[in-house]
């Protein structure tokens, strides 16, 4: 792949926006990034969300977003995978440009979720998962997750107690986050008594919707030779797989089998091996899904990703340091939205930008962002060149 | 672009597929167009879709096929670009390719609208308009094509049994495609009594909506030196353009900006001109829609579309020959897969497929899908090489 650079970032503070429509959201992260980026206009816009369909009743985003920001005439496009839908919509800007075809991308990972009742966005989420072999069962999404965890806790001897500092990093590290959804510290305790959702995944074991967008304009790396006073932030991988939709239809549904095929071709391509990841923002919608995660992307072994929370590895001062800005848990999950943000935070620590939350000399940074119950997975390394 | 060539073709019939389930659909069409390349895998998947979580309750269609297809722990994703998602991941796959990310790409186009009740899908498609500014107010998506043919009727002075000819075309070369949706001849007569549907479109205006899957499998150009007894068939442009999502916020309604400068980029790109191309599947959804794609792809003046169908220079044997599998109007338009479809049709002429109707000698065809009331607009031009 030709070498992309990231020129510019943007992002708006995850909330309850009921005050902004859809395109005022998106926009603000396009405007910010563009701006930040110091160009007023790009060739194409790739647009990344799950649920406006079915929330918002609008569709073909690309171009709504193109009009609403003024790109008129050019290429724009929405890519949908479910939760990975940012990622997706970021590695199709890539391959544009990478391929030539462009010189210059938007790409914009939006979600506006709050403006429904929770049982309508609950059954929108629902449509991650098999509509025909999940979902028609009644299975939720938090369910499914419920089980995963459930049984993960069953198969390795760990408690409820034991995931605790998954969600207290996360909620920690948001304090420092001013577009963080969530502004609260939490204890072990609290964590513990929260209320259940679907048995063993209580409220602090999931990730909060939200309404957001996170936003980047990516070139060739030739065309960011001189930045001043900035490094220079690179796509040194970028690498989607799949599994089974469902869950029940893998040999192992304790192993992220896309999350690890992602991660293994990502530090192929990259040259590199897991320690040598300054920085993960993974994708924690459950606190099943860090351990998982940790443990596919070569971080753990297997049924050991809880070990890291418990061990303290997983803070900006850790080994392993994941959630920087507060993940999913506590900055929030805009779910079309998600993996643009990941992006955006990566991109901030690579540039030095995240204060009482920087990982020291961060160098070379990793976002994977899942959709379904690890069914598309995409891992994007950045690092400055 | 490096250069990218078609490897195989694969299609369902447009039907009411009430006894097969969305997956069912796509993977005929998939398995068809991966036996009709001679090959058993691909690299990754693109699949365009439109309704699936409206209709199917289903997103994250890219991995729900590359599980039921067998690409396991390949990439895969999904395009959305309302009525013009075919083409999207059409060109999403092109671009895969051509920046040497893989080394070959399934595109499916696919769509199952007839499970739901009519004023269900009626709903849905309105998602392709402005949802805040059009269809809050009401206005359905044939309404809005509707006031366009109104107020192009009233321009420039033609009646209504004028656009006659389309349809009339369009469902005659149908009778040919045993994968169209209608195998019925019509007459000016019959066109002019049928039900009316939204003044002044009526019901052999407007095309059928349907289930149905196309597809296509494609490589670098390096890759198909040799194919015994098949010409080659590649793409010489591939261009995506957008107008404003809402037709009041146009200067001219009359006039789809978007498909005349995704064409002029086609052309520019293809090195040639509108009378170069020998065949011209467009997008008919209504009627006024081929009289506008004519116009604004070059090939009659402004307000002069509807005159090339009644001089017959749109039938397989004319000038311009559109529609010549029966085009959205008779051969179907399942929303999301129609796209695929246009692209499966030019290349079945290219190849010298067509019997009936085939055009004779056809060396260069073009294929312009369109999302919305010409919102975003891809237009394809292929050629024997």
């Amino acid at each position: 792949m030709q070498k992309v650079a990231i020129l510019g970032i943007g992002q708006t503070r995850i909330s309850e926006h009921w005050g902004k429509s859809l395109r005022e959201i998106g926009g603000e992260a396009a405007f910010a990034a563009m701006q930040d980026a110091g160009v007023d206009k790009v060739d194409a816009l790739f647009v990344g969300n799950m649920l406006s369909p079915l929330i918002d009743s609008q569709n073909q985003l690309g171009t709504l977003f193109a009009d609403w920001i003024g790109l008129w005439r050019q290429e724009a496009v929405k890519v949908e995978a479910a939760c990975g839908s940012g990622a997706a919509a970021f590695r199709a800007g890539l391959m544009a440009v990478a391929a030539g075809e462009v010189e210059s991308a938007l790409v914009v990972g939006v979600e506006k979720m709050t403006d429904k009742a929770g049982h309508d966005v609950t059954a929108a989420l629902a449509t991650a998962a098999d509509a025909d072999y999940e979902a028609e069962q009644g299975v939720s999404f938090v369910g499914l997750n419920a089980l995963i965890m459930q049984r993960y806790m069953h198969e390795f001897g760990w408690k409820h107690a034991d995931f605790a500092p998954f969600s207290i990093n996360a909620h920690a590290n948001a304090m420092h986050n001013p577009f963080a959804r969530l502004h609260q510290k939490i204890t072990t305790e609290r964590f513990e008594k929260s209320a259940m959702v679907a048995t063993p995944v209580n409220l602090l074991d999931a990730s909060p919707i939200g309404d957001g967008a996170a936003a980047a304009v990516i070139v060739p790396l030739e065309r960011v030779s001189s930045l001043p006073g900035r490094p220079r932030v690179v796509v040194a991988a970028s690498v989607a797989a799949t599994d089974t939709i469902a869950v029940h239809a893998r040999k192992d549904p304790l192993f992220l089998m896309a999350a690890y095929e992602s991660a293994r071709r990502s530090y192929e391509m990259a040259g590199i091996q897991a320690q040598d990841i300054d920085v993960f923002e993974l994708h924690d919608a459950f606190s099943i899904m860090s351990a998982l995660s940790l443990e596919a992307c070569g971080f753990a072994e297997r049924g050991q990703g809880v070990r890291l929370g418990l061990d303290e590895e997983i803070t900006p001062k850790g080994r392993v340091p994941i959630c920087t800005r507060g993940g999913l848990k506590a900055r929030g999950h805009p779910v079309g939205a998600t993996g643009m943000y990941q992006i955006v935070e990566v991109i901030q620590q690579l540039r030095g930008e995240c204060a009482e939350t920087q990982v020291d000399g961060a160098k070379i940074g990793m976002a994977q962002n899942i959709g379904g119950s690890g069914a598309t997975v995409l891992t994007h390394i950045l690092k400055i060149e």
